[in-house]
């Protein structure tokens, strides 16, 4: 078991609705700890792969694509997501539906920051139908530029986005694979691993 | 003139409606080296001054605030923002009017993410008209917490939020501060700094 399923046991809280909350130390507070680790552990995955740029969407990348970009002195870029922003010559425009909020999201990324040739490393938080990092491809095509590849800290195995990303060809390292949840036992089992219970259904604060 | 004041003479632009636009290396892309160089500068002024929590608001404040956070090694919270949340008992909320958006926001942290006798510094990208970070001491107040201190990236020093937050007898360090701009001429006086112009008026890349 990897550092951060460990911290999912000890600090996460599933929700009903195969809802995994991680506010204490992922989306809302950030523990520096386990963010600066995986930043260290996504560049070891992704040893020998060369990166531009960084690349996350707003607001609960920007912590780990921050510790990326100053591990590989590259600047990161967050895409914006707006429901309004329209397509225009200054911008790669893309959506994203959002199960959390339930609406169709644009996201996008003003031209100047993404250019052709630009090998660009893709990190989100969570990974659950793939909407988002779908979208970040999209803006990265768009510009011209080729995926290095996708880190993410959390991806919801039962869920279509990660299988999807694999077979288009794409490498994915994500940190810690959900194979099953259940809420009535708080119990979790991430994928090669046996179920476990979560430590407490409290949030509790680091 | 400090690194920031340079790179703002080099890499902003003056908008029409006293809009200083600097995504190309703080609020879209980030360019690592000016947020490394931030973080370790509020460190530095800051010295002496112990600090038990990191806090900021989604979402331009979370990349200098993550590399704070890891140079004073302790967490980091980034208040969140929504047009609908309530007060609940599991919430502080306070409120910020938007100039941006236009719009009265809701500011709320969770409780279990600070507590009483924690030493805070708030952390924001822009300092206008101290709507943001004065609800984000209300906060900071509510959870019983003292405020260690308030760093700024780029004050504008003709709007009120400055001159308020230090008539209130707190600690503020911007490391930048605009004391006029012109749009037409592409001018900029930071304070205790002579008139300069800004390099070009196109957004460039890094």
């Amino acid at each position: 078991m990897n550092f951060l399923e460990e911290k999912i046991l000890t600090a996460g809280v599933i929700k009903d609705g195969n809802i995994l909350k991680v506010d204490s130390f992922l989306n809302h507070q950030i523990d520096i700890d386990i963010i600066r680790q995986m930043a260290y552990e996504i560049k070891r995955r992704f040893r020998g792969v060369s990166v531009d740029k960084v690349l996350t969407i707003e607001a609960s990348g920007i912590a780990i694509a921050t510790l990326l970009g100053d591990l590989y002195d590259v600047p990161v870029v967050f895409a914006k997501k707006s429901e309004t922003a329209n397509s225009t010559d200054d911008k790669y425009v893309s959506s994203a539906y959002s199960f959390t909020h339930k609406r169709l999201n644009n996201v996008f990324v003003s031209r100047p920051y993404l250019s052709a040739g630009e090998r660009v490393l893709i990190v989100d938080d969570f990974l659950a139908d793939g909407e988002a990092v779908h979208a970040l491809i999209d803006v990265v095509g768009q510009a011209g530029g080729e995926v290095a590849g996708i880190a993410i800290a959390i991806e919801k195995g039962q869920q279509k986005g990660g299988a999807m990303l694999r077979a288009e060809g794409y490498r994915l390292e994500s940190l810690a694979i959900i194979e099953s949840m259940d809420w009535e036992n708080q119990t979790i089992r991430f994928r090669s691993q046996p179920e476990r219970h979560l430590a407490d259904t409290g949030i509790k604060p680091l």
